[in-house]
Order: structure tokens, then C-alpha cells, then sequence
């Protein structure tokens, strides 16, 4: 089902929703992240129909997310990859992987793991912190509503 | 179109995107996380049909991400509310919201701004360290396959 668009809420989470809140977005994010940056490539990691794939690059081009560059080897190909905005989507994803880690997995399973390349160590789990440093539950926390200055 | 299960995937990232990579899941989190906790709120808030809304609610249930307890005011209505496994989410819809935050809204427009209740100051920005504190980017890390302990 196609949603209601969010694209006028004053909510930020609503309006990131409408741009990758679909899974497929952020496996293409997650994979561009990992250096993926040809079609074909995207094709078999991804699984995605040709068509459709097509589809979905081309929006998170147009979301500006992705952008498309000549190849890196000289070569005919164009190849993908993420503009500041999109490479801005880390933490999403670190955090989305790190809850995935610990609910989604069972003893004893495979699981890919993001390490720190210089110390090749795990990454520090995220947590949402006060300006100050302290570490902030649901319930610790209160909205308004602002303009964007 | 209903995207091929990662249920057995080693990343984390494609297996947390089964649970919630579908837009209404986290909006729903979202409005548990500020309090919702009733059907008919959460229908006016997000604008979705009984039926749907209906079938979503026990999707998150049956994930565990919510769970169902009978009214905090001794009536007949059922609550919703957060398990710990959904208040989880809390650094995803926080990492989420400040992508939005900075790239979503144009100067002057409103947004929804959460804060710390203690300080009414707004949160640290998340990012995504390494285990002695550096702020890591997409090129600082690597990736290996290893057994859940």
C-alpha cells in the first residue's frame, strides 16, 4: 500500500520514513556503504529484479542520496555512490544492526560484524545521550515544536 | 511488492529491516515511544484504516516489539505498550530523526525538536565510535562473519 505522504509533518522521523523507509532503501544504502557501486553488482547481492531495481536507484538518486559517477576503472560503466547525505545515514544503519544483533539472532548463529577498520575491534553500541553525557531512555525525553533556523 | 525474507541472513542490518524495514512500523514505535497507547489514538494520529492498523498492532506484537495490557485506568480497553526489545528502538528512531532533522526541513519550517526532560536541552547528536571513543565515518570501518556468543 502506497502511504499518506509525510513530506509536510513537522515530524523529522515521519519525513526520513518517506524517503528510506522502505527495507530495500537502506539494504541499497547498507550495501553502497560496503563499496558496492555497479548495477550488476547491486543485482546479485540484492536479488531485485532489473526493472525494478532500476526504479529504486533512481529514486534514491533523485532523494540525493546516491549519486551517479563514471566508473573508477575507466571503463564504460556508471557506477553509484553515496553523496554526504546518504554516507550521513551511518548511524541509522549502525543503529538498526546493532539492535538486529541483539534480538534477531540466535546462539550459535553467523552474523556479519562492523569493526573498527584501524583497531579491528567491535564498535561502541549507540546510545542517545543528554547533552551532557548521560544515557537517555523513552521515558527521559519530551517534544516540541520548533523552527528550523 | 513483498521483498524476499532475510530471516535468515547473517547481517543484522537486513534482518532488522524484516521486522521494521516497512514505513508504518516505526511510526507506530515512534507514537508508542511518546505515550500512545490506545487503538483509537493511534488511528487518529496516524490516519490508518481499523482493519489495517488492526493487523499492523499484532505484527508488532507477535514480533514483540509491542505487548498488550489491559487499560492503566481500570476500564475495558486494551493497551499497547512498549517491550524492552521495543524501547530498543530508541537509538534507530533517535539516528532517524536527526538524519531528518538536517536534511529534511527548509529554514522557517516547523519541526517536532525532542529534548531531555530533565535539562529541556536537545540530545547529543549521535554518532558512531569506536570502542576508545573516535568518531568513526563509512571508510573507518570492516566487516567479519562471526558466530552469536
Amino acid at each position: 500500500m502506497k502511504h499518506k505522504s509525510n513530506e509536510s509533518s513537522t515530524c523529522p522521523v515521519a519525513r526520513s520514513l518517506d524517503v528510506v523507509g522502505q527495507w530495500w532503501s537502506l539494504l541499497i544504502v547498507r550495501d553502497a556503504m560496503l563499496g558496492v557501486k555497479r548495477f550488476s553488482e547491486f543485482e546479485r547481492r540484492l536479488g531485485m529484479a532489473k526493472n525494478i531495481l532500476t526504479v529504486r536507484l533512481k529514486k534514491l538518486v533523485e532523494e540525493g542520496i546516491l549519486r551517479v559517477v563514471p566508473a573508477s576503472d575507466g571503463s564504460a560503466y556508471r557506477e553509484y555512490e553515496l553523496t554526504r547525505k546518504g554516507e550521513d545515514l551511518l548511524p541509522v544503519m549502525v543503529a538498526l544492526r546493532q539492535w538486529g544483533d541483539r534480538y534477531l539472532f540466535r546462539k550459535g548463529e553467523e552474523h556479519s560484524l562492523l569493526l573498527d577498520s584501524r583497531d579491528h575491534k567491535p564498535l561502541e553500541t549507540m546510545t542517545v545521550r543528554s547533552e551532557d553525557g548521560r544515557v537517555l531512555g523513552v521515558h527521559d525525553l519530551e517534544m516540541e515544536i520548533v523552527k528550523t533556523s
